[in-house]
């Protein structure tokens, strides 16, 4: 199979090893071969380690969308608006995508199913969530007959890093300066750190579970810019530790309602979970389905080899599988993201504590709750998610 | 697709059930439907919650494989030989073939893989290891392009049953008579407890990976036999946890020489490691790839819906992929299961404490030890691994 891969930056790049590493390993196992017919760039003259850079090469997307060769196209550019028109008229013209663009798919996630569908063309992103971990294609396949109740995941690296190191009693600064130092955070790190990654890589797992139209924006979602060293340390001494925890909850089997769903990017103090071994860059996808029970999935949520190698399935699917398509549908859900209530940790600051008889009184206060009952003594009464959100 | 399930026991019953429920699911997200059009049983008078159950019900295997209607078979007998004798002849006659039996797949994986490419139909066996995990199917199409330098795997559920009883402190004899009486350990025993179950199914994996011939029998192995309640006090104590597992090494990324494989499946005392959530029936598989990085599935190892969950999901499979085959090849690899050294642990037995003198002296220098370096205390200097099974 021919195809173009539209940006050579980490994971372009990584995708290009792969298939040219692996040709033997894989030309032996199916006796048949990946070739790279295109790579789109900025700048044609950039000196790349690519073979035969000068017929491969080209700043011109047309000529990749006009060549009837080209049978699939990786999309791996980093503008979301531009990604959008690439992967739309790539799917127009007939041609496989395997995209790793999150946000692209997930504000355009319902048309570019449409496209996809009518065109009979594979439109794959594995690479969207969870980086490196094969997860999507196991949910795709087992929402064919199940239903999905619970999905909980670690699936934003960075703030992973950031938490895991900041749980160290590393202070929050010097984590995120090192972070962005390390290209772990960009130089602008709000998408990571207020949890819009986090919440648009949920939105995406949710609209293949429920086939409903889920915007990112509708999520109730706390980034980490308010964790810092002092929480973690006395969350620490309680046994707890802080992770960014995306979470679906679905009907009965979940706590809800049926037919209720709740969808929520919150960070989370957790005590002795299954998620206390998901540190640094690692991600974990956790979910419960009718028949197969609780699965876990662990691995590289990102960097370039896992990335990119997420990029090869999905082009090693297109060529063995039928495709599979997630159609978004009327909404038939109630979701009550915003009205479900969950237990927020309150550390009230120096600044506030203006007068000493009432901080000595919270302080026994909340003594007096921790010797009673360890569990709930800095968490706050159940409030909704809206209200934790705004305040 | 019209289908046959060989076997009506608690997976064969599972299938049906998955089926028969999930059919208006499947039909809305896929247009198609799976029919089940024969159910192969000894004794056609017993009573059944089947459907039609007249229809359906037969105990002639050749009706099932002369009707060109059925497309699948879906092998869940549970005799060895008869099964590969089923599985065999379903091929042969051109149909696809999904079975959970591990012991007929280890035993005949090369002939089988064969006869499919030969007659180029599916033959899946995701249920066959690891229960309702799917790991096979991601393992399948990940070393299309990866080198799987490294496999671990919790992949018996009945022994890792018994082992997180034990090491709750009850008594190991207490724990095997209650797993028998639960089902979780059958009548004989011998299989799972000897840990003949585990490298069956670790054949199995080192089999797709490495595509050569590994038998059984030639899998160093020590079963949990000789753990018992005394073991695991002194381990907890010193913060270990007894867990069977199976390895497979590959090359020097696994610390071994290139081309050499070793494989093994013993109890192993494991130090705050990966595996210290997987308790009771769930499993566990991680490995290392090239390009993937380390992945790890987490599941139910058994039980009625995982794993006939395991098995729609092959029919699933078998409708949509094109098929995957791991062809058996020449041997290119060193295996150095026997020679390979490890540290094992060694109680000596009260009944060879015959000197009370050499008894204290033993004591004495093991806590001498202990208070050195914690990590060396209780395991033998290095030996062989085929030493090591045969004392």
């Amino acid at each position: 199979m021919k195809i173009a891969i539209l940006g050579f930056g980490t994971v372009g790049e990584g995708v290009y090893k792969i298939l040219t590493e692996s040709k033997d390993l894989y030309q032996s196992r199916f006796g048949q071969s990946i070739e790279i017919e295109k790579i789109l760039v900025h700048n044609v003259a950039k000196k790349r380690d690519i073979k035969e850079a000068n017929q491969i090469i080209t700043d011109n997307f047309e000529e990749i969308l006009q060549d009837p060769n080209i049978e699939l196209i990786v999309e791996v550019t980093s503008s979301k608006n531009q990604a959008i028109e690439y992967i739309r008229k790539s799917l127009m013209a007939g041609k496989h995508v395997v995209s790793a663009n999150k946000a692209a798919i997930a504000v355009d996630f319902k048309e570019l199913q449409k496209i996809a569908i009518q065109q009979n063309v594979h439109f794959k992103f594995e690479a969207s969530v969870a980086g490196g971990i094969p997860v999507l294609s196991s949910l795709g396949r087992l929402i064919a007959f199940n239903d999905i109740s619970l999905l909980h995941g670690i699936i934003n690296s960075s703030t992973n890093y950031v938490l895991t190191e900041i749980c160290k009693g590393r202070d929050e600064t010097e984590v995120i300066a090192e972070a962005r130092e390390l290209g772990i955070l960009e130089a602008n790190p709000t998408d990571d750190i207020a949890g819009f990654d986090a919440r648009r890589k949920l939105a995406i797992l949710a609209m293949m579970i429920l086939q409903i139209e889920i915007s990112e924006q509708s999520i109730p979602s706390i980034g980490i810019t308010q964790v810092d060293s002092r929480d973690s340390e006395i969350l620490n001494k309680l046994g707890y530790e802080i992770k960014l925890i995306a979470e679906l909850l679905n009907g009965e089997k979940s706590g809800l309602k049926e037919k209720q769903i709740a969808l929520s990017v919150f960070p989370t103090a957790l005590n002795n979970s299954k998620f206390n071994r998901v540190n640094g860059m690692m991600n974990e996808v956790t979910f419960n389905g009718s028949y197969c029970g609780e699965l876990r999935f662990y691995g590289a949520g990102g960097s370039m080899y896992p990335t990119a190698n997420a990029i090869v399935s999905d082009i090693y699917e297109t060529i063995t599988n039928k495709p599979l398509y997630f159609p978004v549908k009327e909404n038939q859900y109630e979701n009550i993201s915003d009205q479900i209530e969950s237990s927020f940790y309150i550390r009230i600051p120096d600044s506030l504590m203006v007068n000493e008889d009432l901080n000595n009184e919270i302080i026994e206060m909340a003594e007096k709750i921790l010797l009673a009952k360890k569990e709930v003594i800095i968490f706050s009464k159940p409030i909704s998610n809206q209200k934790a959100v705004e305040l």
